[in-house]
């Protein structure tokens, strides 16, 4: 039965090169995407792997159904905002709502460090209970594991979750076309911020707290008003510098933003300046970016009006126009460079 | 939205009892019972869940479909007859098949500890593929975490599973009825010491391999020949002990088994003897029991008959006749005693 598997005869990564895997590795940057090309989707390789999104559209029973996974391996647990457990349901929520899916079934997975707090444990719980609620999704299956203290961190939740697809869209990076207008739904930074300012103990005038929350009614609004999707992204690991980078290269389209459309509050602007950061590399929660034709833009700005606490959705950019693959980002001083994705490791273990 | 949540104000479990989470808590016996229980069915309850099955039975779109979720944790990561790439795929491929289903898709999350040697993630990988090909499922989604060298160990994955019902029976512990005859698919034991052998660095005088390996075929003959099978259960975590206890918990109904009639090869029992164990209690990866009435099993025994190396399917035992929730066992000497639980850790991590 497997006599015609190929399999390949040695490890396409260099070893010489990358003989064990480092930090940035699963930092949402050139490492992780060499990392995944070469190791997982050389071999898994399907067509549904291919469309390199959120979540695989499978076709079941005559019906479309989405399907993503995420593991959350997030240091500290709990931070301004949201914690560990929020975390795990949200991000997968909104994994599924990038596909355009509406959000039905979660699972989730523990693996617990031997010597976790019973108590952390429960609050952790209770978050999830109080975030499905939220979205909307039951939580129906799950998994227990315990490790040794010392091999594990506190705890790590995988959740992985189910959606229904009810519209007639393909909503993908291969369906992004020149012309096409890019929308955000807010600014951007906040969740990264957070976590760095807990980690690194720094204090600011006000706490900065993660915009940690479902984007499910988001884009059921942007659907429900007529608007002609093309892609969805959330701008999670790698922050909206790195999605972008990955739409333009799976649609191979040229992308063209203008920084000052993109909003970054001043004081995580400030943090970022503080540690270093690039607020375009940061890591976000609650926020993504949808690609419609230009015709739509109205429509899009007024059905996701309102949504998204303290900030408002705005036109950041378009599509076309330059080189296909290349991000560019017209600066604030007004010239105009190109947006790479980072090739080492800007924050470790955001998600 | 939120406001009619009723959270429970306190953490049920006592924490001046267990005050932080034990190896034994992910031991698969009663103190990971009694967590599940307290923390993560209590916050998380639904009708899905209290079936305690293996996989949730959900329906969408007019079709029965199972939902199953599961941590891979084992260490040693490569074993006698396996690894925990091949364990992590056909792991979640049997919990699809306990409720009857037909495997089709599974999503893959890592977690990779900082430091993990690249060729070992690409063996891991390439042991996925062919698992996934033999089982014939196709891995669509997945995720890429790192974490710091020391706060994980080597590698962790996560799979998640969807799979087809395509009959209309329910499968499933409530569905245990008195006069059901229990059947097993082969000999008990090897998975638990096959890992073990390795760990505490025993000889014996041949190998014992896992019995690791996909029971998705098994499962389809046993229905396929008509098979009225009213519940199904692999042998994991806590081995076939624990699992009949589960059942005869959660059907309410007595359970007795003839300790002659339950295969253990000399090799296991003698390194069960050396180690201190039950083989009653040790880990399987290829073996479940069957749930039929009494009158079909002649031909459950014709389905299952050569599909399990070096071992065949046998009678086991019979629901009914004594206490309901209770299981219990002919000894090899004639003696009947209870089957309890185990309170404590016999094997941690190994699976």
């Amino acid at each position: 039965m497997t006599d015609n598997i190929e399999f390949i005869p040695n490890c396409p990564l260099p070893i010489a090169e990358y003989p064990a895997i480092l930090l940035a590795h699963g930092g949402g940057g050139k490492l992780m995407h060499h990392l995944i090309e070469k190791i997982f989707m050389a071999a898994f390789e399907n067509e549904k792997l291919k469309e390199r999104h959120d979540s695989a559209v499978i076709d079941l029973a005559g019906k479309r159904l989405a399907f993503t996974t995420d593991s959350y391996v997030v240091h500290p647990l709990f931070f301004p905002g949201g914690d560990i457990g929020k975390l795990a349901v949200y991000g997968t929520v909104n994994d599924l709502a990038m596909s355009g899916a509406k959000p039905v079934f979660l699972s989730a997975g523990f693996i617990i460090e031997e010597g976790l707090p019973t108590e952390m444990l429960w609050r952790i719980a209770q978050s999830m209970k109080q975030a499905a609620l939220e979205a909307k999704v039951e939580i129906v299956t799950g998994d227990t594991k315990v490790v040794d203290h010392g091999k594990g961190d506190g705890v790590f939740i995988n959740t992985s979750g189910i959606g229904i697809i009810e519209h007639n869209l393909r909503i993908a990076p291969s369906r992004v076309r020149p012309g096409d207008a890019i929308i955000i739904n807010g600014d951007i930074g906040r969740h990264g911020i957070a976590i760095m300012a807990v980690r690194e103990g720094l204090e600011f005038e006000s706490t900065i707290a993660s915009d940690c929350r479902p984007l499910h009614a988001q884009v059921a609004r942007l659907l429900e008003a007529g608007a002609v999707v093309h892609c969805l992204r959330d701008l999670t690991r790698g922050g909206l510098g790195t999605a972008l980078v990955e739409i333009a290269e799976a649609a191979h389209q040229h992308i063209h933003v203008d920084e000052n459309a993109i909003e970054v509050r001043q004081d995580v602007q400030g943090a970022c300046e503080i540690l270093g950061f690039d607020p375009l590399y940061v890591a976000n929660e609650g926020r993504f970016v949808v690609f419609v034709p230009e015709s739509q833009v109205g429509l899009a700005l007024e059905a996701l009006r309102g949504m998204t606490p303290d900030s408002e959705a705005r036109l950041i950019g378009r599509v076309g126009g330059g080189t296909p693959g290349i991000v560019t980002l017209k600066t604030k001083i007004g010239v105009s460079r190109i947006v790479d994705m980072l090739s080492g490791e800007q924050l470790p273990r955001i998600c």
